[in-house]
Parts: C-alpha cells; sequence; structure tokens
C-alpha cells in the first residue's frame, strides 16, 4: 500500500469486477472511495441477470490484478484451460491448446483460467474495504448526477445526494453514468445487438463431485451459424452457453418448447445429451438472453467523470477478454495518474480516452471476428493445419510470430495493433495456404521449413 | 373531418411541428389526443435552443399538410424559394434553380418554400386544438413510461401519471421517449454528432423593411470545408448560417473572439460584411450549436410505443428535408392505419418501422452529401456545367431523367430509392462528363443531343 494520502473523494458506480478493483487501485493510492451499486448485497455473490457466472481471466486482467496486489490471492480460485476441444456431430474430439507449451505467467504453459464471477468479485471487494479507504454502498441506484467548478453530485433519489470530487461508471453495459453522458453536447455513442441470443444449461458433477468432461479446455460444439460451449467451473460443474441466431434457420425462434430443445441437442449435440438429464426443466426455467455492443466517444465529460470497463466499450463475449480489457483499462489509467498524483485531470482523462477508444473498438472487432471462428472453423480441416503450422511458426521463430489469439490473450500489444498485425499474418497465411502441396507439409521436413520461411519472408515484405 | 369516432386515448410527446402535424391527423381521425411537451407554452413560438428559426418546406412536407388538411393555411405563410444563389469570394454570383420552371404544386415552378417555424408551429397545433379532439400540456417533462397489457403510464414527476393507450415520441433529436426505449433489449441506436458546428447571424431588413438580398434565393458562400448560407424570412430579413468545423483551419476553435470573427467574415464572404454593421455583437451573443445525427432500430416498442420524426432519424440540416422526412413519417404512418381503423396495432407499427428505417437512413446519408455538395462543389465550374447537362436532360426527358435534388425535393420516390438511382445517375454523370469535348457542349447542338442521348443509352444498360 502507497504511503501517499489524498483528501479527494472518489465515487464508483458499479460494484462489479471491474468496479471492485478500480475500487481498491484508487483506494490504494490514498483516495477515498466510495463504492456505489444499484443490487442488494448478496447479488454480487453469485449469477445475476443472466450474466454467466464464469469468466475466463487471461494475461491483460493478470497485470492488472498484480498491480492491486491481488495476483496471488486469485490465483488460488482460478483454473486453468488449456486449449480448445471441438466435438464433432460424430462425437469425436479435437484439442487446440491456446498457447506453447512452456512459459506463460505461472510457469505452467501459456492458458487462460476460468474464474467464477461471483468469487472474484467478493475477493476484489473485500481488498478494496480492507484498505479501509473505501466503503461499499449496496441499493444505490444512480439517478442522475450534476458536475459543477467544485465537484459532482450524485442523485440517488431517496438515498441521498452525496458529493465527490471525481466520479467513474464501472456500471457496465447498460450504465446510467453513459446515459447521463448522452445529454452532455457532441457525445458519440452506438448501442447494437447481435442477432444471436444465448441461454445458458448446466452441467453438473458426477455423482463423486469430478468434472464429466475433461476440465483443462474450453468445450465448443462449432456447428456453422450456431454453437454450444462449455467452460468448467472449480466446483466440478460446467456452464453450457448455446448461442444461436434469434430468427430463422436453428434459431430459438424455431425451439418452441423443450421437447423441442431436446430434440435440438439430440440432432446436434449427441454427445453431451446423456450428460444433461434435466436439459428440458433448464431450457423452461433458463432465460434467452441478448448480447449487446456498445461503443462511445469520448470516455470522459469534462475533469471529473470518465468510463470505465463495459460502460464504455461493452463487447461480445466471444473472446474472453471483456473483464480483461476492462482491467487493462484501470492498468492504463493507473499508469497515466503517474507517481505523484493527477496535477490536470482534464488533460489526463482526455488522454485516457484517446487512447484507449481505438482499443475498445479493435477487441469488439476481434471478438466478433472470433466468434465466426469458434461456430464455423474450429470444425474445419483446414483451419486447424492452418493453426498448427502458425503454432510451429511462433514455436521457432518466437520473437517473429505471434499468432493473433497469443498476442491478444498472452501479451499487452494494444489490441488495436494486434489487430493490424493479425491482418498481416491472415494475409500472409491465405497465401501459404494456397501452396496445393500444403496438406503434405508434416510428411516432408524439407517443405515444412521452405513453408515457414516463406510466411517470414513475406512478413518481412509487409 | 372523419366522421369516425374513436374511444382509444392517444398520447404525443412533444408539441414541435412533427408532434402537432401528427396531434392533428390522429385528431381527424377521431382519436383522443394528448399532447405533451417539456417547454413552457411560449418557447414554441419563436426561436428556441439554437434550432434554427427558418425551415424549407417541399413536397413530402405539403403532402402531409395536404392530408391534414392546413394546406391551404401554410400557403399563406410560406415563401417560395427557386434556387440557389451561390456566392464567390470575388463577389460573382451564380443562380442555380432548384426545379423546373413550369409545374410544381402551386403552379409556380418547382421550389422549395421558407416558413417561419414558430408560425408554422402555431398554425398546426391550433388546428389541432380546434378539432376539439386535443389537448395539449406544457410544461410536461416526461420522465418515464411504463407499459403494461391495458397501456401505457406515464410519468411527468410532479405534473402527474396520465394513461393512453398508445404513446407517439415526436420529442426530437435527444427524444426523452426514445432514451427510454433504450432500456429495451434489443434495440438499437446510434448518435452521432458532425465534425461541423453552426452559428446563426441575423442579417436584417433594410430601413424599409425590404430584403437586402434576393428573396427567391437560398444564398450559399462555399468555401470548400466551411460555408455561409442565408435563407430569407417572410418578416425581411435573413437568417444566415456559417457552418464550420470546431477544430483545424478556418475553425470556430480559430476564431477567438468578435474582432476575429470580423476578420474571417471579411476574408472569406467579403460581399456580406457591410450588411451586417452588428456582426460583432451578434457573434458574441449567439452560441455555436452542435448537429447530431441519430438513428435508431426497431422504432417502435411492442404495439403501443413508437417514434416520428427526428426522435427516430435526427438528420444534418444539409438537404432541408428534416421536417419533410418527418411530415412524410406521418403520411405513412396514416397510409397504414387505413381506413377502418387500426385492428393489429402490432403487426402495424412493425411494417410502419421496417418501411421507413430505410428511408431514414438515406435521407442522412444523403444530407451529409448535399453539406459537400453545398460546401465544396457548388462553386466548381464543371459542377455547374455538369447540373446544367443534368437539367437540360430533365427538360427533354422528364420521364426518363429526375435529377437527385428534385426526386428528393419535389417527388414522393422513398428515400431509399431516390439515394439509389442517385448513384446510378452520377455514375454516367462522370462518364459523361470525361468527354473531352464537353465543354463546348452549349455550342453545338450536335454535341448536345448526342451527350444526351449517350446518357440515356447508359441508363438503360443499367
Amino acid at each position: 500500500m502507497s504511503d501517499l494520502r489524498v483528501s479527494e473523494r472518489v465515487a464508483v458506480i458499479g460494484a462489479g469486477l471491474v468496479g471492485s478493483l478500480w475500487a481498491l487501485m484508487l483506494a490504494r493510492r490514498g483516495y477515498i472511495v466510495d463504492v456505489y451499486d444499484r443490487r442488494p448485497d448478496p447479488c454480487l455473490a453469485g449469477d445475476v441477470g443472466g450474466r454467466s457466472i464464469n469468466l475466463a481471466l487471461s494475461e491483460r486482467g493478470w497485470k492488472a490484478l498484480d498491480l492491486a496486489g491481488v495476483q496471488n490471492a486469485v490465483r488460488t480460485i482460478a483454473m486453468p484451460i488449456k486449449g480448445r476441444r471441438m466435438h464433432a456431430v460424430d462425437g469425436s474430439l479435437t484439442f487446440q491448446p491456446y498457447g506453447r507449451e512452456e512459459g506463460g505467467r505461472f510457469g505452467e504453459g501459456e492458458c487462460i483460467y476460468s474464474v467464477a464471477r461471483g468469487s472474484l468479485n467478493r475477493l476484489l471487494l473485500e481488498a478494496a474495504e480492507a484498505t479501509g479507504q473505501t466503503t461499499v454502498h449496496f441499493d444505490h441506484k444512480l439517478e442522475d448526477y450534476r458536475q459543477d467548478g467544485e465537484g459532482v453530485t450524485l442523485h440517488f433519489g431517496e438515498q441521498g445526494e452525496p458529493r465527490c470530487d471525481r466520479l467513474f461508471g464501472t456500471d457496465g453495459a447498460f450504465s446510467a453514468v453513459r446515459m447521463r453522458m448522452m445529454k452532455a453536447d457532441r457525445f458519440d455513442v452506438e448501442q447494437k445487438y447481435l442477432e444471436h441470443g444465448y441461454k445458458e444449461i448446466e452441467l453438473s458433477p458426477d455423482g463423486a463431485g469430478d468434472f464429466q468432461l475433461p476440465s483443462d479446455g474450453l468445450h465448443i460444439w462449432p456447428r456453422g451459424h450456431f454453437m454450444l460451449m462449455a467452460l468448467p467451473n472449480p466446483d466440478g460443474s460446467f456452464t453450457c452457453t448455446l448461442f444461436a441466431p434469434y430468427e430463422g434457420a436453428d434459431s430459438f425462434a424455431e425451439i418452441a418448447n423443450a421437447d423441442a430443445a431436446q430434440a435440438y441437442f439430440e440432432k446436434h449435440f449427441p454427445d453431451i445429451v446423456p450428460l444433461l438429464p434435466n436439459l428440458k426443466a433448464q431450457w423452461t426455467d433458463h432465460p434467452t438472453s441478448s448480447l449487446a455492443m456498445v461503443s462511445c466517444e469520448p470516455w470522459h465529460e469534462g475533469d471529473r467523470v470518465a468510463l470505465v470497463g463495459d460502460s464504455a466499450h461493452a463487447i461480445v463475449p466471444f473472446y474472453g477478454q471483456g473483464m480483461n480489457c476492462g482491467f487493462e483499462d484501470c492498468t492504463v489509467l493507473d499508469g497515466l495518474m503517474g507517481d505523484g498524483g493527477v496535477k490536470d485531470w482534464s488533460t489526463m482523462l482526455a488522454k485516457y480516452s484517446s487512447l484507449r477508444k481505438p482499443s475498445g473498438d479493435a477487441i469488439l472487432e476481434l471478438a466478433l471476428r472470433n466468434f465466426i471462428e469458434m461456430r464455423d472453423l474450429t470444425g474445419d480441416a483446414q483451419f486447424l493445419l492452418q493453426k498448427r503450422i502458425e503454432r510451429k511458426l511462433a514455436q521457432q521463430y518466437p520473437d517473429r510470430w505471434v499468432p493473433l489469439y497469443s498476442q491478444v490473450t498472452f501479451t499487452h500489444i494494444d489490441y488495436a495493433e494486434a489487430l493490424r498485425r493479425g491482418d498481416v499474418q491472415r494475409a500472409i497465411m491465405r497465401q501459404v495456404m494456397d501452396r496445393p502441396d500444403i496438406d503434405e507439409i508434416w510428411d516432408n521436413e524439407e517443405l515444412l521449413n521452405d513453408v515457414l520461411q516463406s510466411a517470414l519472408d513475406l512478413l518481412d515484405k509487409k
């Protein structure tokens, strides 16, 4: 903890993952932090309002947790996931590792980590409170705020009108802070929904409390324009999520009732059906949820108000980067605040906005593309071959070729730069895959070396 | 007035131009209409909150006014504008008629009409009230609404919570109804600002009360990335509007004070400076306003709530179509409601939304393009030659070639279809203008006929 004590009072709206972490970081800097959340306390502990209960934590997230001093604590509740496990309709399985088998933050190879949302949220909130600098207020719904020269007045209806010096909106995709910022002049915002919705189904542990599928993988049943996914939870269960279009072929609209859902699963995901004896009841009980995307600019209003996390850049979940991107916002903001405290908030927040806005746009684009990859390409032989060649490239020339997935998941390269480099690599791989002899690559070491070299030559020319 | 009496109670939020007209149309259908507006009564009479005080009424607007039975009344407060009058820096003038010299709705050739916003608004509101079916409530700010199976409850804070059967949001670019609809699932919305702002300067009548510039034209001082415009008002004045970027060369940011504004006008618009003796005072007194664009989808929520006008599709003013498009929404909605009253509101409103959303997108695109044309091309000799050739084409082959401006301004062709046809014509004109002998066209009748024929031949091939 820093010895610095700052008399400024900061309000953080939203006690979710990003809000809790950001409150912790601010408190460690010596600010007096009030965290407000519209929900009652217990809601944060579990599955809330159709949001998934597990999350994929990767390198960008870990860096922020490290900076906030809670990396080791979070490590104890995180479960390594080493790669994708693809399920074909005939039940056959393919494994595709996420990264290299050595290295990685914890020396167990490059992998992502499954964390229960509730546990991580509690851990972060408790750490923020433990600083003695943070108070958390539940059941506080922000109705409005007003800036003046001296500070910001928060309007919580009957809960009062406290004042603060700075206000951070970490209140998610449907941010009340952002809704209020929309009334400011020249604030651009876009809110857009994916044509696909999702429904979650729990796959319970077996009688002995063990996982019923290999627990080191993100399981995917890629089926073209829809897919099923399963991510393990530390308690031995899996959260399965069906992503399907709202309308049209194989859509939610076509699944009229629980019987139709059972038939749908039997047709498309037969290998998981025996593991889901209560599928029909779950289908009826669980909501179909939509997927919202938000982008806006600027991410701040003057020198007192700013957005962090989903409130500024809600994205789709297909890259597992929503939380990681929000945590990286905190890392970047913290970096901009510098060591000696902030002298010019207006310039600092403007810089934060102009730095991070392109990153937010890029990770949204990347996540949309990854949806297509996951549902469409992960079952394709040519795609798997390409991935394998890229892995070989990355292994032999780690300084020259970092696959796009690795850039996003295992490095701190700006998302916008990763998107750019990924496009260059994609164009190269398209040329490489066009070679008529590409299918023989693993039988012929000379050919393999020639292919790898030609990819690097093309990279040099870009 | 229809003999039909309908017991349904309809709320219209926003007593502006579109709200007043739509209330009138609904009242004539027999609905009991309550119009609510957040502003006090007198505000509607004049210049409000930086909005321009005059408007260009064209064919789409007239059709809706005709349908509402007020065309003749509006005619008495409308002033014909026959074309653009372009002012070069050296003071030379060029006239470019909007349409054909004969025809047009009132037999005085094709022209647009300048109307004072306040006068038109009053006329429409009074006509709505005169039906005996409409009540207007000022000082009512909508804070929220709630739909249930039986109707809609409106929340006006201390002003009460009246009920209605249907709710129409005609409350403009910053619509409270739309802000509330954003909270509904799967509602897409984009709010975006132009990089240009504007400032209005009044050019007073001369000592005798007469116009100081020709009153039959929309005056434009095109200067590339910025421009000055002047539209006559029926009282002998002109409203001049400077459109300039907020930042960069020749921007508002560069005009630090009234002296700088004076110098800016003397440099770029020298011919108007003698007519604006109080330019400096006006510059200081008048705000610089932003230009918001809004698009959203769907334009309705279930079977009880819908958006009409700017609330659904706020556009930039450069085609003079904002009000006309809103009025056309009313025409289309009225058409969809049919003769016997609405049986299935849900289907009808969904049809309205899917019909009009592409039109709204198209007129926004057209208006953005017209900004470039007005500020950039109207001073260009090649552009003027092209316009003249198109006029000749339209004159000789009125059934085959309607210039894009005429489609938008003098017809009821759907904006989306006009945009499509305009693109085809633009591609053809680009080919025509590439002829090496094109500059000699007016000296050689054979050449002229050949050029016109080649344009029609190209059109046949599309």
